[in-house]
C-alpha cells in the first residue's frame, strides 16, 4: 500500500479568522510581509462568488513516460495518486494541483469532486483542467482552473506524480499545509508561517471604509475620502454616530 | 457557379444514439478506441449548458494574399465561401471552422448565425472568432469559440478558402462528416469510421452510478463506491430495490 | 503638484449619435474609412451585456524599475498617477490603460472604481487586470479586462508613467480624446477625426434589416434576404405596410 | 500509384533575374506592389551565407489522427507524401512546407535533404524542423527552419497530407509554383503573377548606392547622401569620373 | 551537512557503445522501444559540433518565496544546491536542470562551468540559461541551452529546490541517472532500463548506407537507393567489392 | 523642422572605467544595488564577440494609425523618426529601440547602419528586428536584435513614434542616456544615477580569479577554490609570487 503523507492543519481559529478576508486584502498584506508575489497565475474562477479559506494538499503532475507509467484511466485504482490525495480531505481542505497548464488533462471529473465535496472540501486550484464541468458546476465547491476539457487526468501528456510535497503552481511555490485564499479575483498562497501575521493585519478594521466607499458612490473627492483626511474624518465621526 | 461538395450524413439513430453521451465520455471512449486526442482544444464554450451532436460541415480559412483575395465583405456576396459552407446546412449539422486562431475575425455575425438557425443548425465551432456576440447570443445555437470580436471576417488576416475539404481545427484533423460531440468540457471530434463503435460503448449504461454518486455526495468512500466495491454492491441492490 | 493634462471631449451630439452604433458596426465602418484594425484585442468584456461610448482618459504603465518608483501602494497618494486619471473623470468618460497585459497587477480596486462611477464614469478598457472583481462587478460601470489579480498595482512589474499622452493597447494606438465604443464583442478605438465621418454611416439606417433577420429565422434564404434580392423587396414591402 | 500534381516552372530569365535581388528588396517592392506582408516568419535561416530564388512545391501537414495515419516511418515508403514532394524536385527548385511549427517534428532527414541536392534542389523552408542537422548543414543546400530535432518527421504530432496544394507556411499563403526568394534576412513569397513586375523593379539600377554606401560609413550626413541630394549628386558625378 | 543522493552510474561500456548512436537515432529507436517523444524541447544547442552521451545529474528549480529563500548569490555557498549537484560530477555526467524556462536566471557561470569541466563533466541541459557565455563557450563542454543571460541563477523568480530527484526538463520527465544523448539536433533522454535494448539497436549497421547517401548525392533515385532496392543491392555488392 | 531632444552623455572616465566589466557582472552588482531585473530580455546577440558599453539613444514605436502614419518607406525623409534618432548620434552612443517584438519591421537597414557606425555609434538593441542583416552582419557594430527580417520598418504593424522619450524595451524601463552594457550573455541597462556606484564596485578586482579559475579547470574542489579558502589562499600566495 502507498505511504501518502498528510499535512499539518492550521487551528480552527486561523482559518476561521482568515476567512474574513479577501485574496486582494492578502496580497496586498503578503507584499507588505516580503512576499513579493503570492498569485497563483493562470487558474481563474469557474465557480461564481465563491470565497474559500484553507490548507493546501498538494498534487504533482510529471510528464508521461511509458516506461514508468500505465495508461488506463482505471488500472489499479488504488494506485492512482489523484485519488490518494482526496483519500487525505478533511473539511475545509483544498486542492492544489500543478497540472503543468497541460489543457488535454482533465484531472478530476463529476465522481471525484462529489467524493471530495462529500468529505467537506471546499475546492480546488488547477493549474489545468477538470472534466465533467456541466455536473461539476452544480457541486457546491469553489473552483480556480486554466480551463475545462473532455479529456481524463492521464489521457495524453501528463501524470500524477507526488502528493504533499512541494509545488509549483502557477508560477508560486506551495508547500503542503500552506493556506489557500481564494475568490473571484483568483487564487493566494500564504504561507504557514505567515498566516498568524496576515490574520492580525485582516482583522485590523478600516470602520470608515463604509463611509469613504458611500461618498464615493455619490461623487466624493477622492483625495478627500481615500484615504479619509482630516476633514472628512470630521464628517464621519458625526455619519457614525447617526448610524 | 461555385461547386460545393456536401458531405455525407451518419444516420438519424446513429446521431439520436450519441446524443446521450457526454464529450468527456466520448474522449474516453475513442482513447480506448485509438484517438490519443479527439479534443478540439483552444474554442471553449460560449453558450451556457449548450450539448450539441452532429455532422461537421467543414471551413477552411487561409491568410490573406491581396493578389488573390477582394478585401470587401460584401464584394460579390455569392462567391463569399463562409455563405456557402451554410447554404448547406442541413438539420443538426455543426460549422466547423479553421480560422487559425485569429482574434481579429468574425467568421459569422448575426445575419448569418439566423440564417444557420433558421435551417436547422445545431452549433458552430471555431477555431477563432465571431462577432455580434450580443445578438448571437440569444439565438439558439451551441457555440464554441476562442472569443468575440467586432471585426468582421476578412478584415484583417485571413480569408475563407474551401468548404468541405479535410481541415485542422484546434490541433486535431476534422475529416467533412465526421461528428462532432460538444458541451461545455469543450467540442470532440469522433471520427465517422469509429462511431458505431463509440455508440455501442455508450449504451452500455452504469446503472449503479446513479447510488455512487449519491453515496460519494454523503461522504461515502471512493474506494468502496467507486467503482462499485464487492460490499458496497450489496448495498446498491438492495437500495435499488427500494427504488 | 502635478500638472496633468485634460483631454479635449466631443460634442454631446456626437456621442449620443454614436451610442446607437454596436462595436462591430464601427469596426467594419472604420475599416472601410482606411483604419485596418480598431478593435483593442485581448481585454474582453466582464461586465454582461454592457455597451458604452464615450471618450479616452489615457493612463500608460511602464516596467518598474527601483531606482525611479517607489513600491509602496499608499505613499503619496496625490502622486499617484492612477488617481490622477480618475480626477479627470466628467460623465461618460472611458478610462484606457496600456498595462501591459501584466496579469499580476490590479490597476483598480473597488474605492478607486467607485468613485470613478461616482463622478459619472463610463468603463474602463484596461490591457491588464484591476483587483476587487467580487465589488467591482457590482458597480454601474462597464469593464474590459484581461483578467482579475488580487495584486495592487505596483506590486510586481509594472508602474503607472504617464496620463493623457498617446498609449498602445492591445496592438492598437489610442490617443487621448478618442471615442471608445465597447461591448460584447469588444472595444474599438474610433479616432475622433473620423468620429463624424462614422456617425453619418451609423445612421443609415437598413430599414429592412428587421424583415430579414425574421425571415432567416424562419428558414428564409440567405442568398433571397441578406441583401435583400429584387424578390425579397417586394415581399420586405408589402409585409412593411402589415406594420 | 500516388498522383502527385507537379508545379508549373517559371522561365529560366525569369529567376535568374530574380536572383540579383536580395529578400529585403523583394520584401519592399512586393509591398508597393499591394502584398502588405510576403515574409514567411518563423522559419530563420541555419545556412549562412545561403541566397535562393526558386519555384515553390508545397509540402501540407496535418494534426495525425490514428484512425487514418499508419504511425511507422518505414511503412510503404511510397506512400510517405514528404518522399513523393521530393520526387518532383527540378534544379533549383525549393520546398515548402507547412509543418505546423511544430518542434518534435524532423520532416527531413539527412538521406531525404541529400538526394533533393543530388536533384538540383535549392532549398527547403520548412515552418518546423529537420533533423539530422550535423550532416545536413553540410549540404550544399539553403535551410530556412524553426528549428531542429531528434525526432523524425511522424513520430508525435503531425503527418503529411498533400503535395503541391495551397499551403499556409509562416503566416502567408504560398501557392505551388510561387517563387521563393529567401536570404539570411528570411524567406519572402512572391506570387507567382506579380513576379515580371518584380523582376522589373530589381533591374532598376541604384548606381549612386555604392558612393552613397563609401560616403555613409567614412561618417558622410544621411541627410545629404541617402537619398542622394542634388549637392551630393555634383560630387558624385566627380566620384563616378575618377572610377 | 546536506545529505545530497547520487546516481546509479552506468557501465562505461554502455556509455560507449551509445557514444556512436546520434540523437536523431536514439529518438527513432526509442520511439520504436515505446518512448513517443523522447527529446528535451526548448534546449538547443550552443556548442557547434558536440555529441555527448552520459548520466543524468538532476537539479530542480522551484519558483523563488521570500520566506523560504536567501536571496544573496554567495550566502552560504555550501548550502547552494547548484553548487551539490556539481560536487557530485564524475568523468562524463551530464548535469540536467529544470530551470522552469526562465530566461533571467543564469544557472551557472564561468567559475561553475570551468569547475565542471575540470570534473571531466561532459555537458549541461539546461531549460533555461547560463551567464558568462562570452566564457563558458570556450570551455570543452556540451552546452544544450534556452539561451543566455547576465542575470545570476537566484536572481529574478527561480530558486535550486532539488537534487537528483525526478525532474521535467523540456516536457520529458528524466530520472537521475537515465542516459542523455544530445547533439546539435537537441538532447534526448534514454531512460536507464532501455538503455540495453537501445544499444543492441544502434550497433545493427546500415552497411549499405555510405554507398546510398553516394549515389543520392550524384542524383540517385530515392526509391531505388533508399531503402536499397533489389536492384540496388547487386549494383552496393559490386561497389562493395572495390572498396 | 522637427526639435528633437539630445542625450546627455555621461564622463568618458564613467565609460572607459565601465567597457571593463561584463553585462554579467553589471546585472550582479545592479542587483544588489535594488534594481531587481536590469537585464533586456529578448534581443540577443547578433554580432559574435561583441562588447559594448554607451549612452542610450531612445528610439519608441508605437501600433500604426492609418490616419496618423503614412505608410511609404521613403515619404519625407526628414520626418522619418527612426533617422532622426540617429543624427544624434555621438561616437560610443548605443540606439535602443522599442520596436514593440514585432518580427515584421526592419527597423534599420543596411544604409541607417553605415550610417551610423560612420558617426561613431557603438550598437543598437532592439527589442525587434534589422533587415539587410547579409551586410549589416559584416559592419563594425554590435547588434542585439530579436530577429531579422526582410520587411522594412513601416511595412505592417508599426511605426516610429518619439525619439529620446522613456521606452520599454525587452521588460524594462530605459531612461535616455542611461548605460547599455551588453555582450554575448545579452544587453544590461545601468541606470545613469547608479553607474558610479556600478564603476566603483567593477574596479575592485578579484586578483585571486585567475588562480581560482586555472585550478578548477584542473579538477580542484569548488569548496576549496571558490570562493577562496583559508588554505587555498596560502596556495594562491605562494603561486602569485612565481608569477
Amino acid at each position: 500500500m502507498l505511504e501518502i503523507p498528510d499535512i499539518q492543519r492550521p487551528s480552527k481559529e486561523l482559518i476561521e479568522g482568515l476567512q474574513g478576508i479577501s485574496s486582494a486584502s492578502a496580497a496586498g498584506e503578503l507584499c507588505r510581509l516580503g512576499i513579493r508575489q503570492a498569485q497563483i497565475t493562470g487558474p481563474v474562477c469557474y465557480s461564481p462568488d465563491a470565497h474559500i479559506v484553507g490548507p493546501a494538499l498538494n498534487l504533482q503532475f510529471m510528464p508521461k513516460r511509458e516506461d514508468l507509467h500505465q495508461s488506463g484511466e482505471y488500472a489499479g485504482p488504488e494506485r492512482q495518486l489523484h485519488r490518494q490525495v482526496l483519500y487525505k480531505t478533511q473539511p475545509g481542505d483544498v486542492v492544489v494541483v500543478d497540472a503543468r497548464g497541460d489543457m488535454n488533462s482533465g484531472i478530476f471529473g463529476e465522481m471525484m469532486l462529489t467524493y471530495f465535496m462529500g468529505k467537506g472540501g471546499a475546492g480546488v486550484v488547477i493549474d489545468g483542467c477538470i472534466r465533467d464541468y456541466p455536473e461539476a458546476k452544480q457541486l457546491d465547491l469553489g473552483l480556480w482552473l486554466r480551463g475545462t476539457t473532455p479529456d481524463f487526468h492521464v489521457q495524453t501528456n501528463i501524470f500524477p506524480h507526488a502528493v504533499n510535497v512541494p509545488i509549483a503552481c502557477g508560477g508560486v511555490l506551495v508547500m503542503p499545509g500552506d493556506i489557500i485564499i481564494a475568490d473571484e479575483d483568483g487564487a493566494v498562497v500564504c504561507p504557514i508561517a505567515l498566516a498568524p501575521e496576515l490574520l492580525k493585519k485582516a482583522t485590523e478594521h478600516h470602520e470608515w471604509e463604509e463611509f469613504t466607499r458611500m461618498r464615493l458612490a455619490q461623487g466624493g473627492e477622492l483625495s478627500k475620502y481615500y484615504p479619509l483626511s482630516d476633514e472628512a474624518r470630521v464628517e464621519y465621526e458625526a455619519w457614525r454616530k447617526t448610524q
